[in-house]
């Protein structure tokens, strides 16, 4: 055994508690598993008062001297956000301190500034609990697909929307109605838009797709729609087709008409079949399906968020970055090489899902058929609802580009038979095209 | 970039071929990814003339020689099978190559030498395709859950043996029937006993096992049942129970009456809930569920074999052993600190499914269950089909110990009313006891 491995804390909240209560109630196991014990040198947090489980002596309000001191060898990140955690961490990987973060946003935002100093002064820089909590997700890109050619990712990374979704399926609820059912359960933060609004399942999505394409991807080359305009009329068509709604991350790579291959990322609401195995995911679970030219289509599943969950992705990795300090060597780190161009979303194919609200009239399907046919939008199905006034006609197209699809909902609302664009959705793993 | 490392494969068969493919078909990718070129040294195969799409110079019928060789890297070994493969990876580590193997049942039978082996020589021997073939399984057990405590591991990790399970439940097929199909489709080998009789789901359990509890299993620790018994009516009386029978690998790690820990392996036909996800398994697909204490389930979802996947997983640790390599570094090894007893069989608990052959009269019932509670067996449900000469008492078990169930058949065996104790299987995957 070598000496004890010292490590700061950052932030003590809901994952934070729990990995200091794993770290004390596994120590054994732990240090048998490293080579070496670990040891807490300081947590750091906002207001001490507030931790009375940490030993007064470990508590302190100064991050930035606790990541600074000399006997750290390990950073735990449990922050979360952009500032200062950003400054703080790079200070750490700068003076030779190994880093383990939970922080999509930052990671997303600026991997490539934290990767970077992690490579100059060869030290570790972990976050498998950024995305899909306990699920070993990133650790299988990076290493057991490293031999392999990822070609797509999809996945429900977000548990909270998934819990709001999967009422709103369950109970034909409303949106409004859903999010306050998640919020008074305590899935839902007090400003829900993070979630809400797709900003964390686009994160992970960035996250996912640097990862599966050896690609630096930021926040600004993700699509994101969030499930606010997600109604009970949406959920209820999807139900009609044998769908239901869900928010995926979506990560691929397409070879274009020039045979040049670009990566497509994009979080937001889609039907999916309900015969599709993320169709049954329900409430705060995640899943991810990988599909891989050799290895072919995978899934992982399991609890995407929760402080026990979430600090056993954080403690894996730090057993990691743990064994290679007391081994003197580094984990495999950024792999960024072949910096594929990033698609719009404009150029992105997939199938859509198209409700009008129209006058019962005849010509109506030659109408909007011709308006799909003109943009080269070719459809699968359609389906006529409701009669008089109540007259909706419900449309599958086959995959189209975002662009076309955009250009022939607008000529359609146009239309003089079309009274109103009721809904347009993506309608994804349906196979085929 | 460094040199080339030079590669000696052992076998050039479904994977090994697909492993040269890949090797050359992604040589940039995997350069890149490494910081060094991947280069064959040389193929090692037993008729040189059968593998004419290998360059000429590069094939051998001597392994020996060609593990010898100064300029070889890293031994990739996809021949099977105990003798003559032990000698060849034995001396590959002990002269400071890194062995990249598929063999489950060497790994199973005599993982502890050879991971001395490479130990001593501070090499990497990994072995990710040695158990459901594409899926990612044993990195996540050994890394991504280092900082977790694993509490059980449950799959399905043979796909012949699921066709055939899958074809008998689809048609209603027997047992000789369905082995028929899956050997005309090339599923099953010409001699079928390593995946019929549970060899093969024994030697991946003793692996899971290993991995996850820090504790080295061997063959003879793993308890073995194999499908060959299981009947056409079994299939219907687990579909009456809203079941069905899959081939279950399950590693546990149990606390006993003395609070003493011990580990339990076993490899058996067993029914499942067909709302149980591992139910829905078809084919020749894995999954495994695992169970931390942090993490909670989990589950990992793939091709479990073929060509293509297996030859995934064993690029995936090439590009490992090749990074490791490349840095001077080594990725963990054995962890089997730990060393926990193994539970015998005839103390584990599981509920069981029991069929008896019975006369058709008064008081049977009473009989049986009093043969139960002697025995301190404890019946969840009992159900009685037929009239008659058909009469059948159908009874599932609470959870009981395999010693007490073996005594509790034994004598209803005996009872005047009893023609036959028509089937009995372990049931799984119905949670609580």
């Amino acid at each position: 055994m070598t000496d004890a491995l010292k490590i700061a804390l950052l932030g003590h909240g809901v994952v934070g508690s729990q990995v200091v209560r794993l770290l004390d109630e596994q120590a054994d196991d732990l240090a048998a598993r490293i080579g070496a014990p670990l040891e807490l040198a300081g947590v750091a947090v906002r207001r001490p008062a507030r931790h009375a489980d940490v030993p007064a002596h470990l508590l302190t309000t100064d991050a930035a001297e606790l990541v600074a001191r000399d006997d750290v060898d390990i950073v735990v990140e449990l922050v979360g956000g952009i500032e200062p955690v950003r400054g703080l961490l790079l200070s750490a990987l700068e003076s030779g301190k190994s880093v383990v973060s939970a922080n999509k946003a930052l990671l997303a935002d600026d991997g490539a500034t934290l990767h970077d100093a992690a490579a100059r002064a060869r030290v570790d820089l972990y976050y498998e609990a950024a995305v899909a909590g306990a699920i070993p997700l990133l650790r299988p890109l990076r290493e057991s697909l490293a031999g392999d050619r990822i070609n797509r990712v999809m996945g429900i990374v977000n548990g909270t929307t998934n819990l709001i979704l999967s009422r709103m399926d369950a109970t034909g609820a409303g949106f409004d109605e859903a999010l306050a059912e998640a919020t008074a359960l305590g899935y839902a933060e007090a400003d829900p838009s993070a979630d809400v609004d797709g900003y964390d399942a686009a994160a992970k999505a960035a996250i996912l797709a640097g990862l599966a394409f050896h690609t630096r991807v930021g926040m600004s080359d993700v699509f994101r729609e969030g499930i606010g305009d997600v109604t009970a009329a949406d959920m209820a068509s999807a139900r009609a087709m044998g769908c239901t709604v869900k928010l995926l991350a979506i990560c691929e790579r397409r070879v274009d008409d020039n045979g040049v291959e670009r990566v497509a990322v994009r979080a937001h609401p889609a039907m999916i079949p309900r015969s599709h195995p993320l169709a049954s995911v329900g409430d705060a679970f995640n899943a991810v399906f990988v599909e891989a030219e050799a290895a072919g289509s995978l899934m992982f599943y399991g609890r995407g968020a929760g402080g026990a969950p979430t600090a056993s992705a954080v403690l894996g990795d730090l057993v990691a970055v743990a064994r290679n300090r007391v081994s003197g060597s580094r984990g495999a780190g950024e792999s960024a090489y072949a910096q594929l161009p990033i698609q719009g979303m404009g150029e992105v194919t997939t199938r859509y899902h198209v409700a009008l609200d129209v006058n019962d009239e005849p010509g109506v399907l030659a109408g909007a058929a011709q308006a799909f046919a003109e943009q080269g939008v070719s459809i699968q199905t359609v389906r006529q609802e409701g009669r008089g006034d109540a007259a909706t006609l419900v449309l599958v197209t086959h995959g189209a580009s975002d662009a076309s699809l955009d250009v022939t909902v607008q000529k359609l609302a146009q239309m003089p038979f079309v009274r109103r664009a009721a809904s347009v959705m993506r309608v994804e793993g349906m196979g085929g095209d």
